[in-house]
Formats: structure tokens, C-alpha cells, sequence
């Protein structure tokens, strides 16, 4: 299942059942998980020195397309799924079934949740907290620096069940709640509260996001998103969707 | 014509005169048009299951520069012309000429028309329209889900010879007359009428295209393009345009 | 050094020590300084009748990233260091020790100053002049035709250690002045004067950057950022670093 074009160091530890594609490189400190297919491109576990010497982790069941970078010292929980051409750098750590869009950039120091999707071409700034089942669309930049350059860096942090439409920019240390939605093209400026609308350049309250309606032609209320989208979750996970989650976390 | 380096499928059907790239894979359910060149490091009928069987079909005389990825299921027509590092998914299908810019990104289900040129790094969302002689700028995204995430997806339409500048938002749903100018940066969440400028975030209405000068130290009109701009467009699609196109496509 | 997966021509000049990864394609009209590395997957020196047969060159003790491609015609000098899948067309000229962040896009026909960083995911229209001690964050656009499509292009000009913040677009022509900082997620669309703070959609003048405190616990001034800031700068360069560098070039 290594192809023989590949470049595989013989310290990689890998797992049963593992497919590396034609050309990718499997740099030394890596551990990856069984049945975790790594297509054509690919460089795993680019060596770095802000690494510390961590190897990079990838959970069972994972697949990552082709042309990724992946550093060393990051760890991604089981059924990693990213699309192509995505780059993650040193010590961020992932949940379960963490799915990372074509383009993607995580720059590293980041702490993501379990379920969590980012798609397309998103760009994840040192320091971002991501909770469980959010979702961040593409062109979303998460921020950290409030007078750039500096070395003061200021994490965003995106509560559980949160969404983040496409081409907004969340500047440093700004708390989006969990079960909130922020609208495409917005800059939030200040924290986002729990189960509520932002949007706008700079960002202002909308409405609680219980007012928004699904277009489908039924009059349901669109929020919280598990009342009516499952793809792509497993069984176990959607079982208890047929109420809204509750209670949510209470970290933001 | 074919580097030694490169993998290319038995099954796969090439044209006369096809060179194919150093490290280039070409998988099996892709069919190449004559006197096409594929750069390196690419990736040619990428296998997927939304394919559903369909075929890659890149038309003759095309030229897809390195880095880039194309699904199976997808069809070009003639002298389709990529920069680097392009991806498009499964279903899209695309008519004479169409030029793609570094890094852009198409997600599948799209339908484009004739001579068609799309900047670096679009995104372009599933279930897009884009008419004949559209042009779309860098950053721009075509979205498609009205409240994020969910099963609907209410594509946009793009009007011929319309023209979308960098880094807008096309919101769900949402039609781009023909003849129209986006300006830069703006988040268009309502319809934009045939030959008028739209702007700002969100949206209005600015002015007549008919109003925009051209600063070139004439006074002439800068719409339509057609009377100014044939760069790349052959010799017999640009015979017409001495005088404004007309009439125009009235499919928006 | 040089991998045995790659493929170097003859034509090209290797200075002493330089690198070449794995599956990396080195042109002929290249010059590479010593102790130069150049990852994998890179494609260097990519030819182009755009320019006009004039070499790549690439100073020494240089960083090329995996997955990036220059194309022939550029120069830049000592210590450039580059992100992966950074793309740099033709005649593009840069000075010392250039730092150019993962998926950054440079169209060509640019010049930039010593000591410029831009980070991930820029985009730098053809005809972009850019100072000395640049700051450019991810998905900027230095934009170039005032009208699009057309054949006028009026180049954005970014002064000496002026700082343009994330999702900004520069119009057409625009001059960001020196020591300036543009907040992020704005469309700049006139003259922004130097040592201001300019933001918005349109940008609009926001107060002068000598407002601004660094949110380090201290009360200093965060700007001139070089009062404070001096992360990967030479020491001979940040020893004149100790009060705000004076006089400013009076360019812009």
C-alpha cells in the first residue's frame, strides 16, 4: 500500500492497513493510525524546531488528500479528513473527525474540538480556540494580533456549535459564542453572544438566531443546525439531535 | 510527449500530441483533447464517487499548469487554459476557453459558459451559473447555503459579460445581471440589475455602468468592456465588438 | 544535496551548498545563491515568454519552501525566505531578506524593498511598489485596474514600514503612506497619509497610529512598531532600532 515512488523514513511508526500515494513524504516523527489512507504530494511531518521534538499524531480511519503539508508536533484525532493542498504547523491539536477543507492554513498553537469542519481556504491564526461541532466557512481568517506586527498574540475563541460564514475576519482575542452565527463578510469586533446573529463591517447584533427560517419550504427554524443537518456525522453522534443539544457549554 | 516521471493510466484516452509533465498522474476515466500540455505535479481525473462513472474531459488545445487538480466528472471545452494549483471537483462543466487562475477552487455542480475567465483564487460554490464572458476576480466567493450549514443550496447566477471584482461575496441565491460590474470588496445580497454597478457591503445600487469613464486620458466609456478590452480573445469572437454587443443575453 | 529525485538542468548556476529536494524541478535560466535550500515539490525557474529571457535569480543563504514555483524573470535577494506554495511570476524584483508566507501570489512586474514580510495568502497585482520594513497580512489585495477588465493598470504604492491588516483590498493606484497601518477587513480607496490609521469600507481616516497603545501591560505606543518589535530582524539592522527610525523616506 506504499507506493513505490513514496519516500517513507524507516523511523515513521505507521499503523496496519496504511496507503502512502505515488511521490508523498513521510518525514521521521510520525505516528499514524490505522487504515489511514495519504494520497499523492503529500509531505507528513515537516520537520521544524518549533516542534520540540513532538511527533506528529494522526488518529485511525484518517485521509488526507493530496499536495497537504502536515508538521511535526501537531496530533489530529481519529477519521481526520482534509482536502487538498491544506497546511497545518507545529503543536495544534484536533478532536475527533476534524474535516480541513482544500487550501486550508492552520499556522499552529491552536486547540480544535471533536466534529469540527472548516472548509475551503481558511486561515487559523496562532492561539485560536475552536470548540466541538463548529463550523467556519472559506475565507475566514481568525486573527490575533491587535497591532500588527507585535509579539502580543491574542487568541479568538469559537464556542461550540458556532458558524462562521465566508470571507469574515474575527480580530484577536474576540469570543464568538457557542450555538452563534456570524454573517458572511463581517469583521467582529466584540464578542458574539451565545445563540445570536453578528454581522456587518464591524459587526452588530442582528437577531437571536432562533428568528432565522429554513428555506426549504417548511417553517422551521433554521437554528440550532442540528435540528435538521446530520451529514456527515456518525450514528452515535446525531442520535440525540432530535432536540436541540442542550445544555450547551458554558464556556463562552 | 510524456515524462518518464509521470503515471499515466493505461485506460486513460489521450489526443495527438499530448505532453503530460514530470511526476504528472493521470487516472483511468479521463479523456484529453488534442495538443494538450499538463504541466507537473498534477493531478487528472481525480477518482470520487460523486463522479458517478462520468469522465474527466479536457478539450484540445488546452493547457493545465502545474500543481493543479482535476476531478473525474467534470468537462472543459477547447483551449481550457489553468494557472497553478487549481482544483475543481466533480460535475462542473465549462465551455470554450475558459481561463482559471492560481489557486482557485470549484466545487462541483457548476455550469460555465464560453470564453469565461476566472482570476486567482476563486471559490466557486456548487450549483453556480456563470453566463458566456464573465469575469471574476481574485477572492471572490459564489456562495450557495442561505443559513449555513444546511441541506439547501440556492447556487448564484452570473450574467454574461458581467464582471465581479475582488473580494466580494455573491450571497445564496442571489443574480448578477449581464453587463453589471461588482465592485471591490463588497457583500451582494440582493439581485444586481443588468449594465448597473453594485457595490459596498451590503450591496446598492452606485450608478449606470454607462457612467464609468475610462483612465486612459480618453473620456470613453469603460462599459461595455467589449468596446475596449480584447486581450487572449480570438480574432473571430472579437470581430463584433466594434460596436457594444447586442442584444445581450437576456437570461437575467 | 541535491536529491536524487530531482531534476536539475545543466544550464542552471548552483552557487556552493545549495539544496535541492525531493521530486523539485530546477529550469535552465536560474541562478541560486550558496547555501541556498530549496525544499520539495518546487517548481524553480518556470519559463515564460513574459520574461523576455531574463534568468531566476535567487540570493544566497535563501529558503524556498515545498510546493512553491518562481517563474524566470525575477530576482531577489540574500535571505529570502518563502512559506510553501508560494507562486512569484515574471520580473518581480525584491531585496533583502523577503519573507513570503504559504500561498502567497505574486502576478509580476512588482518591485519590493529589504526587509518585507508578507504573510499568508496575499495577493500583489502586477505593478505593486512596495517600500522597505513592509508588513502584509493574509488575504490583502494590492489590486491594479481601476475598471475591470482593461489594459490600464495603475500599480498601488505601500511605503517604508507601513502595515496593511488582514482582508484589506488596495484600489487601483492607491498610496499607503509610511509608517501607515490599514485595519484589517477594509477597502482603501484613497491615499491613506503616513503615520495614520486608516479602516472601513470605504477606508476612512481613523486616527494617527501614535494613538495606538501595545496591549502588552505597559502604556508605550505600539507604533512605530520597530519600537518594540525586532522578531526576525539582523542585529545590525534593529541597532538603530532604539528610538522610532528617522527621517522616514519622504517616498510616499
Amino acid at each position: 500500500m506504499i507506493h513505490p515512488s513514496a519516500s517513507v523514513s524507516p523511523q515513521a511508526i505507521l499503523g496496519a492497513n496504511v496507503s502512502i500515494g505515488a511521490f508523498t513524504i513521510v518525514h521521521e516523527n510520525v505516528h499514524i493510525g490505522d487504515n489511514t489512507v495519504i494520497d499523492s504530494f503529500c509531505e507528513i511531518g515537516y520537520p521544524s524546531p518549533l516542534a520540540e521534538g513532538l511527533p506528529l499524531v494522526i488518529g485511525a480511519d484518517s485521509r488526507i488528500r493530496s499536495h497537504s503539508i502536515l508538521y511535526a508536533g501537531s496530533t489530529f484525532g481519529a477519521r481526520f479528513i482534509t482536502g487538498h493542498r491544506v497546511t497545518v504547523r507545529e503543536k495544534t491539536t484536533a478532536g475527533l473527525n476534524f474535516q480541513l477543507g482544500t487550501l486550508s492554513d492552520i499556522q499552529g498553537d491552536c486547540s480544535i474540538g471533536d466534529y469540527v469542519r472548516f472548509h475551503s481556504n481558511v486561515h487559523i491564526g496562532k492561539m485560536s480556540k475552536v470548540g466541538n461541532f463548529v463550523w467556519i466557512f472559506p475565507y475566514v481568517v481568525l486573527t490575533n494580533d491587535p497591532h500588527p506586527p507585535s509579539d502580543v498574540l491574542l487568541g479568538c475563541e469559537i464556542g461550540d456549535y458556532a458558524a462562521v460564514a465566508t470571507m469574515s475576519v474575527v480580530l484577536p482575542g474576540v469570543k464568538v459564542g457557542s450555538g452563534a452565527l456570524v454573517a458572511a463578510h463581517s469583521m467582529v469586533g466584540r464578542d458574539v453572544a451565545p445563540d445570536t446573529v453578528a454581522g456587518g463591517s464591524p459587526s452588530k447584533y442582528i437577531c437571536d438566531t432562533s428568528k432565522i427560517k429554513l428555506k426549504d419550504g417548511t417553517d422551521r427554524p433554521a437554528y440550532p443546525w442540528t435540528s435538521h443537518f446530520r451529514r456527515g456525522y456518525p450514528a452515535d453522534v446525531v442520535a440525540g439531535w432530535d432536540i436541540p443539544p442542550s445544555p450547551r457549554s458554558e464556556s463562552l
